[in-house]
């Protein structure tokens, strides 16, 4: 075996979770699953690899994501699989392979991993993990306010107040009507705005002008674009918008700059951004998307949700301090410390004895001094040792030794084990 | 876009999870985290995309399957990635990244998926996922006694008696002695009749001497291999045999047969077998890899540990009837059945205010018919409805229907949701 010259780091741009992470990260996933699920959205999953081919279709994600962003590669079999960039193509697929024997509205979530070879960054990075939530066969406006609503719960769940972030909505027909109502009638054109609405928030407004000339050459034109786009509208009438405030709902607005990314939406989309000074970018989006089916049957499934990922989670959890210093790693409630590597087997007999009254347990079965052990379970977060020599196992009698409280229990291990599930439960 | 032609498969040799499969899998990975966690062990996880290095350093895994059958490939910066084939080489990785800060002994659990290029069968796909448990930095005896004991404890809590199946355990370098006691030194013949006795159980013993003979050429060092590994030692000599009886676990013993197919196990190696008839196949392995770490650093950390598969998994608790009858999807509590979609938004109201007393509850949006809507729920494992309709809305009271009981309470919205959470609680 060759020595000692082997890099310990991780593939660029993707996360070892060491158990303090880990613990991070199924907190979040808990809490996400926990909100879904309140919704009654069911959790569904599916595998990293795809066929290509699912991304290939016209309108089906997005050109540049696919060309120049995906992992793609030829296995073995010549077959040419990619891993997924996003779960909406996946879901669809799933969908409409079932489409006669699910029943409809249906609410699906899931967390997946999904892959994006990109220049790692703040918040950006090769693989993340997502909240995705969708609801499939249902047209009705009730369905975009519930989504909407069920990401806005997400953030209340995780202590979030509706101060920190708003709600950006949009509509991709509403936007077509709007620029044929100017006379913009060309599809390429429209996309073009589209595209550089996208930058709107992120460049100063004379770029934005600058740019939009580019592709207008029309001063007046230009100019009823960037009226169209910025004009803050009558938000209460629109029943999206109203549907929310029923529902509590406030910090939601219109906003005529939305685009978002992808080609298959077609009807309302929207984004949620961290309005702090610090982060203040998009923390999640979606939108409505009732052809994407189509690319496998001619009778499509309606469907709209929206996805969230962890690493974006994770920042604005921290920039608000909203994560709970109570999030800790499965460490076990009792340490048995052996006062001899002798006595090891006699200490996991009494760890196992615990675990048979529903207590994790484990030993210190390293070669360490008693006081190191002791040491050693207390920065691990262990609350309970019991230390066990020749004499506690010949007399029967143990000390429970709680290292939070720093106080000592003397008795027989069955004893101290009905004490402690007392105090405990 | 295209019309229909595309296809609704999964790629080959992988599943999807639709929401049913998907609460059997929850199952399974909850319980798995459930023991791992009883014992102490602590869960990390890291990403699916590894450098190929990590897999091609002599002694690291396995020649034939790094050549044959990983999922390897150039990415788009030049750099070779290979998707994991099992989860060792990245815990060794990150245990030797961290070795300095980390508390030895280490205690560590994780449930990764893991990618295979094989021909699909049964039990054997391209992508599964493993509980994956190790002890890291402890020699001691008592922690080969304890991983194993883990492994035992999983398929306890899972409702399998010690009957259905058994633990057999074998050791390396033992062996090695063993073959040098018959005068077979060539680590190289030594190799060979390991790989060999890796397919005892699978063919007749007349083929297996054959095979023996074909290696050894000489007919009386084929009978001293053939007693050695067929012979019934005393076990009770055996430490971790005893070390496993005094913790209860009889159904262990040593197998001279066991081999193990990966290079790095260096001490005790171990498998679980389902002996019911129909199954009758490795279930989990494991063993003692001491120098694995030494790959990164001339400081390595001894490690021991085992990986068990969903799949093998889901096959024994479904041929030994122990997957409960009672897991289920996650449905929600409530549905709330407008009569007309146009009370729609005031149905999601009402889920809206339910959720908030910490009752999940959705609305069916669509446009069925009251009835179906109703037996619809019933048969997502729905237990309560709600029908919401003007006369409802006006007067303020509801009638909560219980499906399984198929019974009803009428009362005001509040009303009925104390006596829910009274009833339920």
């Amino acid at each position: 075996m060759s020595k000692g010259n082997l890099s310990t780091d991780a593939y660029k741009g993707v996360r070892d979770f060491y158990p303090e992470d880990m613990a991070v990260q199924r907190y979040i996933f808990d809490m996400w699953a926990k909100t879904a699920e309140s919704f009654g959205y069911e959790r569904y999953d599916a595998s990293i690899l795809e066929p290509s081919d699912l991304y290939k279709s016209k309108g089906a994600v997005n050109e540049e994501m696919v060309n120049e962003q995906t992992y793609t590669f030829i296995d073995r079999g010549e077959r040419e699989v990619t891993l997924r960039p996003e779960m909406t193509p996946t879901v669809a697929r799933m969908v409409a392979g079932k489409r006669r024997e699910l029943r409809f509205p249906l609410r699906w979530y899931s967390i997946p991993n999904l892959f994006r070879y990109e220049r790692p960054q703040r918040g950006r990075l090769r693989e993340h993990w997502q909240l995705n939530c969708d609801i499939f066969g249902a047209d009705d406006y009730t369905a975009d306010v519930e989504i909407i609503a069920l990401a806005h719960q997400v953030l209340l769940d995780f202590g979030a107040t509706p101060d920190m972030f708003e709600i950006r909505i949009n509509h991709r027909r509403d936007m077509q009507a709007l620029y044929e109502s100017i006379g913009i009638k060309e599809a390429e054109i429209q996309n073009k705005i589209t595209r550089l609405n996208d930058r709107f928030h992120k460049i100063p407004v004379e770029e934005y002008q600058t740019l939009l000339t580019a592709i207008l050459a029309d001063a007046e034109l230009v100019q009823k674009v960037f009226t169209l786009v910025t004009s803050k509208e009558n938000v209460s009438e629109n029943e999206i918008i109203k549907g929310l405030s029923e529902l509590g709902i406030t910090n939601a607005h219109i906003d005529r700059t939305l685009a978002r990314g992808f080609d298959y939406y077609t009807g309302t989309i929207f984004e949620i951004f961290d309005i702090s000074g610090e982060n203040n970018r998009s923390m999640l989006g979606g939108g409505r998307y009732d052809n994407l089916t189509s690319m496998f049957s001619d009778e499509p499934v309606t469907g709209i949700g929206f996805g969230m990922g962890d690493v974006t989670m994770r920042d604005f959890l921290e920039t608000h301090k909203l994560l709970p210093t109570t999030i800790s790693t499965t460490a076990p409630k009792i340490v048995i410390v052996p006062t001899d590597t002798k006595l090891n087997l006699e200490a996991q007999k009494i760890a196992h004895y615990i675990r048979t009254r529903d207590i994790s347990a484990c030993v210190d079965i390293s070669t360490k001094k008693i006081g190191k052990k002791i040491a050693d379970a207390a920065e691990r977060g262990v609350v309970y040792t019991i230390v066990v020599g020749t004499d506690e196992l010949q007399s029967g009698t143990f000390i429970l030794k709680n290292l939070i409280h720093m106080s000592e229990e003397s008795d027989t291990l069955e004893n101290l084990l009905t004490l402690l599930i007392k105090n405990t439960l």
